[in-house]
């Protein structure tokens, strides 16, 4: 059966990391055939004002999974074109889950002291269509000294406890809710409720609590033991780069956006588009390969994905990366090595 | 003259740390009176259902300054209690700024792996009245499946305006503000048109901007080079935290709650009532004694300030330590040793 998979190249290093990515995902085999959207950038938003139409997410919708590289302009500033892009199609295709494993692909690679403490292997689950990212908020007196700016860190039952369910199931060892219950009273009283709720149905998963500020200062001195870590929108945007920086950093670190009930999906590395090194050829492509291990694991594939998996820790054990990991190789050079291990019998 | 110094010790090892951090104040020959409010505690709110009257306020208000312990018991999980005293006593009197300067008192310390990276030596400056402590929110329909629940993040111009000024008048070499202006549009956005004015205002000192994701991360592998981050209430909690983590710990962390209009000032060391050690003698007085430096500093006593800190640094060199810093010591030798420092001429 043929699978169609949307590609958004994006900006930067966007198209640079997705070709190596998509040569692995020709080398899994998985027939696949591909949707390249790749006016979805910076150039057509700068031309038109709309980076993602309703006829983009349409040809997403009917794909199977979506692949996105980067996207992200220095000509474009602060401007609503990333959050356009990104947060429309999480919100629109209601990718509700925000999944971002962090696993460290060599010792070498960690930045932590002490080498009991360095094997991270966890997973930041993050709530991905609400909180203060709902888009609800706005002003009065803007430009007076009177100014006053409202932003709505929004929780719904319906949103928390599907999170949390998708949380367990995707438990090996154990589930820890972060949150701040204790400062942030509303939404922390609905987390803490369904919290309750979802640990009294999954009697047999270990599971911990912690205050976000306690939760960043543990995982900054011992990452280890962690399993999955359930938490809200912001506060698994700012946990999850500090899990990517004990992983190898941003370079190493894939994502994926899901609906679990519609089964829509969302592939991405976790890096931006990086300007600064945009067109150099030296981005890190392990982000946008490791997207495509999650992307076979979405369409059944397991095998495949642990494959992908398997050559990226040779690749690193080989030191066949990129500066940002201390090596020598280019982006092409390190999606070759990649493939040469896939392709290894 | 005679100077009065509010303190409430409150809960778990809040009084065991405030014992050796009054030693040192005394040591210091501040001419200071202490006015102790030790009922503001759990006891009292478990009691009366109030932890901290109208009253204590007026006290606080009729002292130079304040000192507190902890406050936090296991008996009262996540009720109001502990954001009844904090925030109330921050918000009561108006102390906008929270600083917490994050210095590494010895090598040995870091958890970083790289010597090159272990110096941490800034200060989180965070925004103390407003952000997601607003108090403002609530829920809808509660307890059914259609419950909702928002807090409210709020920004004014008043509020960002006095605390950015206040960073500024803080920074050695650089202020860095941190906010999520890409995602978090409204507040954001004020922060943003605040922060433009505030660098036009001090053209001499670098400046700099990180989205928290990327502070965190950052902050994480190599914490080297910031001086000044100043950043909201949320964003300030955790990054706190983290640079804690990356300076020795949370025992080490000691913080200021200021007015610097008015003059009001609360100190206290970041840590909570740690109810797992209390009672075993072993709490790390160093946040506490180090609290008392930047009270002694809020008096204008610079040189008393830097002599505390000399005999925190040569007692962390010397091994006179607590278990939490890998040493042999209990809370009153460690609070011994930084005396014996201080005496010695
Ligand atoms: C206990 C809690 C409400 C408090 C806060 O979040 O402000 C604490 O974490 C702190 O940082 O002082
Ligand atoms: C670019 C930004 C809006 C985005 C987010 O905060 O969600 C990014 O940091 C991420 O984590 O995917």
């Amino acid at each position: 059966a043929v699978t169609t998979i949307a590609v958004i190249p994006g900006d930067g290093i966007g198209p640079e990391v997705i070709e190596p990515a998509l040569d692995v995902l020709d080398a899994l085999g998985l027939g696949t055939r591909t949707d390249i959207l790749d006016h979805v950038n910076a150039d057509t938003y700068l031309r038109t004002g709309e980076a993602l139409t309703g006829s983009d997410l349409d040809r997403i919708r009917s794909s199977e999974a979506a692949l996105l590289g980067a996207v992200g302009d220095p000509r474009l500033g602060d401007t609503s074109y990333v959050r356009g892009v990104l947060t429309t199609l999480r919100l629109e295709l209601d990718l509700y889950v925000n999944y971002r494993p962090a696993r460290l692909w060599h010792d070498r690679l960690s930045p932590l002291r002490d080498p009991a403490r360095r094997a991270i292997d966890c997973v930041i689950v993050r709530e991905n269509t609400e909180g203060l990212y709902s888009g609800i908020g706005g002003g009065a007196r803007t430009g007076t000294p009177e100014e006053i700016a409202v932003d709505v860190d929004l929780s719904t039952r319906h949103g928390v406890s599907r999170v949390l369910e998708f949380a367990f199931s995707a438990a090996r060892r154990s589930v820890c809710l972060v949150d701040k219950a204790n400062a942030v009273r509303n939404g922390g009283q609905l987390w803490q409720r369904c919290w309750g709720e979802a640990v009294a149905r999954h009697p047999h998963i270990a599971t911990s609590h912690l205050y976000v500020d306690t939760a960043a200062l543990r995982l900054a001195t011992d990452p280890t033991g962690f399993d999955v870590i359930v938490t809200n929108n912001s506060y698994g945007d700012i946990l999850s780069d500090l899990t990517a920086a004990l992983a190898g950093g941003l370079g190493v670190a894939a994502s994926a956006n899901l609906n679990p009930v519609t089964g829509r999906a969302l592939f991405e590395p976790v890096h931006g588009s990086a300007p600064d090194i945009a067109g150099s050829g030296t981005a890190n492509p392990f982000g946008a390969i490791l997207s495509v291990a999650l992307l076979a694991e979405h369409l059944g594939r397991n095998e495949e994905a642990d494959a992908v998996r398997r050559a990226v820790a040779a690749a690193v054990a080989a030191g066949r990366v990129t500066p940002d990991l201390g090596g020598p190789l280019g982006t092409k050079e390190v999606g070759a090595a990649v493939l040469a291990e896939l392709r290894r019998p």
